[in-house]
């Protein structure tokens, strides 16, 4: 009997996740309610508060399904590195959903610190890749590393973060190549 | 009379404008409701649906106020006009209000055509400096322009906005200098 309340349980939370899940990338967090996932869920908002305490530990739970950043690439260069994190990361840029949810954590971050720490979590998750290949760069002196670690992200992310977001532009493998030789180029010299 | 009834509809309009900034300002594009501005202005939605057709609209003439791009620096070479413009840019990104007010606009133009429409505004405007300055080293000769202006802008512009809205790192003039280093040494190389 245990195990079949703890089955019910688990599909409750399930079915409220996946929902939050399908508001959050429909609407984004400012479209996103309590009252209507426990209505399309069919789980009733007692239960929903029963396991999230608040809306904000709902999102939290949600959104760590938004993006799980693949294992670090290991070519043995770190321009090659480079280049297969940023090819990755321009195609979830223009096709994943979590491309499309994550401005509303960003606007929401701006006013909610909940928010704002759940951002900073995700974002250290996203990044973790990057910063792993260039440890390992410095670790084998392949470059000259004068420079901060989050200095060489910023220039390699920021661009196509810049043109997923503002601009608007088209990330091709023709700007994700000129990028990377960039940042390669400005660490060499 | 004529006269009369003009400046009151301009008052109007400005108590209505005004009172939309401040909404904007504090809560973004998804805590700005008409309802609200007309409460808290004095204004009738009547009268404000008279001026502005649409909330789309009315957001749009609030955000032309938002951000007045600076004329375009000429110091005579790339580097110094880069370096003051994107010295500019970190300033107003960590202390202007519409800094605060952006990523509801980016976030609502993933679901929104007439918003996405006022963001591609914006950002041109934003922008336009940085065109000319490198439109002005192109016709200079100063340098080896191979590469299209809105990749030099995406190199230079993308680590600050990733800096202010994603990592939420300080933009230092150590960390502007540094920018503009990379872009200035990819180009000349």
């Amino acid at each position: 009997m245990i195990q079949i309340a703890d089955k019910r349980v688990e599909r409750s939370k399930a079915a409220v996740l996946t929902e939050t899940y399908r508001q959050l990338t429909q609407s984004g967090i400012g479209g996103f309610s309590i009252d209507e996932v426990s209505r399309t869920s069919g789980v009733s908002k007692t239960t929903i508060y029963r396991h999230w305490p608040s809306r904000s530990a709902l999102l939290i739970d949600a959104c760590s399904k938004l993006g799980s950043a693949p294992p670090p690439p290991d070519t043995g260069t770190l321009r090659a590195d480079l280049h297969a994190l940023v090819t990755t990361l321009a195609e979830q840029l223009q096709s994943a959903a979590w491309a499309t949810v994550y401005p509303s954590i960003v606007d929401a971050a701006e006013r909610d610190p909940e928010i704002a720490a759940l951002q900073a979590g995700l974002h250290k998750a996203f990044m973790a890749p990057f910063h792993a290949v260039i440890e390992r760069a410095r670790e084998r002196g392949e470059v000259r590393l004068s420079k901060p670690a989050t200095d060489v992200i910023a220039l390699v992310v920021g661009p196509l973060f810049y043109r997923r977001w503002f601009s608007k532009e088209t990330i091709d493998d023709r700007f994700t190549e000129a990028t990377v030789d960039a940042v390669i180029k400005d660490m060499l010299s």
